[in-house]
């Protein structure tokens, strides 16, 4: 048996999963930098479009792929031998997901997960899910977060985000990975914070596009965002998170491209929601996973073990799981009684 | 003598210096909350048109006044037995028109202002020129801020703002005056960080209209925004100022709206920089202030006092004054190296 049968990570191959938009725009990323990368989908004539016409027409579609990009249905053959593994399934698919792979994956493939939302269940974070499943260590894990259109990704242009994992290494290995002119990567050890905040901002702008949708207009939208920032912030520092993680990139920064650009499918959910769609109507209408939907579940569930306040998501529950009007919601909101800002 | 004669402030008497478009949508909120409003301007024919028409229409096209809005040339006639006098000039005009009020303003007028900018050679907050001018303590006088574009404010869309003094009861009088149903006012203590927050976020404005006008799309200006907050949290933290003000009303909510909202004159301006315009011509073509080009000036000289980094600063000085091209302005502050976020 030849020394180099063992299978073991190459430089220069990375599997993504699975073909969503951003798991899509950072194969595009990471192909730029020079990867051969593989991505896993369950679809087979989404894989066929990506390697005969290299589009992903259905969650980009003004993309060109680079021909570096190919795609797959055979788990095993986007695994083997992949320095990198890049997991960017909705959140309520990343068990499974990761339960497939961790037959697959090699010992030494770096894991990054960009998935914002937590466990249904559980309310496990997904660093948590990929660790229990992969058999490995936390710390190793990577969380990848900040403002990031999927669509101004691919379109190169200009983004920032925060790579986090408690093992720094494992951070700067992903930084290396992922980082070029276009695409900037900062490190940093607050995976709490900054997963918390991904899955939380998604139900910001549920909230903003409900306020939207209403008319409420941008000073209303802007004081929501700065209640949903404290929000944000008050659930993590209960969760253990580093404040000043809140006040940064994947904080701040993922929050205000959420909620104010027209490309973010949780702020146009909740404004179809407001313009009057039941939540099954607007789920089926966009055709794509709203993570702010799950996530609000999950989140009021959060909040009661934790003990925290969280205003905006309580409204949001009563709006998506309890019939409550929007325009209610949102003067409920707006009406707080409270006098003293700090 | 009557024990009456001498002057007084009345209880529903309210003075509004001078009558531009924040200003004027402040008195329409004062009016709504029961007083009396007599704005101060200059030009006889504004106050012609405000009086006779209810309508300021270069400053708010589309607003009808409310008739307890009333103008006038005299600016004794304006604060004689006002109960609150609100400072709304720009910042560069604030010196002259306390010192005019000071002759006539009673001693007991409550004094509020809501300019954002500093002093253009004196570097000094706005609080502290009405306090110099006025001879009154500075912890007397309240600074109103927070995200409230006042196209909205004047057609009662749901608003929040902060009234910020030393003086507790000063800032509660504040509120009292001016909070109702669509117009939330929510007190704070920290003068320095409100002044210095809603000065500074002008010219992060200026910076996001420059990034939108190139095109570099909603994540390089998610990205730009939360280098802005640092930023002013820098230089608000050097000043003396409270950080959780930065993550407030005055501090991100106002940023944020100033940034991403059409209503935004700042980023207009730095929009119209970045299609080519002068800064000259665009001043011209705008026909109204823009706090942060003076602001710009101002806080490069500030960032020098207090020994604060303050680079999207820096960039918007050289655009602005010494002929930098914006698209190399906007490079350089997305390629700033530095790797770890915190």
């Amino acid at each position: 048996m030849p020394v180099n049968s063992k299978r073991h990570a190459e430089g220069n191959k990375a599997a993504v999963l699975v073909a969503g938009s951003w798991g899509t725009a950072l194969a595009a990323v990471l192909a730029d930098n020079g990867y051969e990368v593989s991505i896993w989908t369950r679809n087979a004539s989404q894989a066929d479009e990506i390697n005969v016409r290299h589009t992903n027409t259905r969650f980009l579609p003004k993309a060109v792929l680079p021909a570096a990009v190919t795609a797959t249905t055979d788990m095993e053959a986007a695994l083997r031998g992949a320095a990198l593994a890049l997991f960017a399934a909705p959140s309520s698919a990343m068990r499974a997901v990761a339960q497939s792979a961790s037959r697959y994956l090699e010992n030494d493939t770096l894991v990054i997960h960009a998935a914002k939302g937590f466990e249904a269940e559980s309310l496990k974070r997904m660093s948590t899910v990929l660790s229990e499943e992969l058999d490995r260590p936390q710390a190793e894990i990577v969380v990848l977060s900040g403002p990031s259109h999927a669509e101004e990704v691919v379109e190169r242009k200009p983004t920032t985000v925060v790579v986090a994992a408690e093992s720094q290494e494992a951070a700067e290995k992903a930084q290396d990975a992922l980082i070029n002119t276009d695409f900037r990567v900062y490190t940093n050890s607050d995976v709490v914070g900054v997963e918390v905040a991904g899955a939380i901002k998604n139900i910001i702008a549920l909230g903003a596009g409900l306020s939207d949708g209403l008319g409420f207009g941008d000073n209303a939208k802007a004081a929501l965002l700065t209640r949903g920032l404290a929000e944000i912030g008050r659930l993590g520092a209960a969760m253990g998170a580093n404040p000043l993680t809140f006040a940064g990139l994947a904080g701040v920064g993922d929050l205000i491209v959420t909620c104010t650009s027209p490309h973010s499918r949780n702020w146009r959910a909740g404004s179809l929601i407001a313009a009057g769609g039941t939540l099954e109507e607007v789920l089926q209408k966009m055709g794509m996973v709203v993570e702010g939907v799950r996530t609000t579940r999950a989140a009021h569930l959060l909040a009661e073990r934790y003990e925290v306040e969280m205003p905006i998501t309580e409204q949001l529950f009563q709006v998506l799981f309890e019939n409550k009007s929007p325009r209610a919601a949102v003067e409920d909101l707006m009406g707080r009684t409270r006098t003293n800002e700090i």
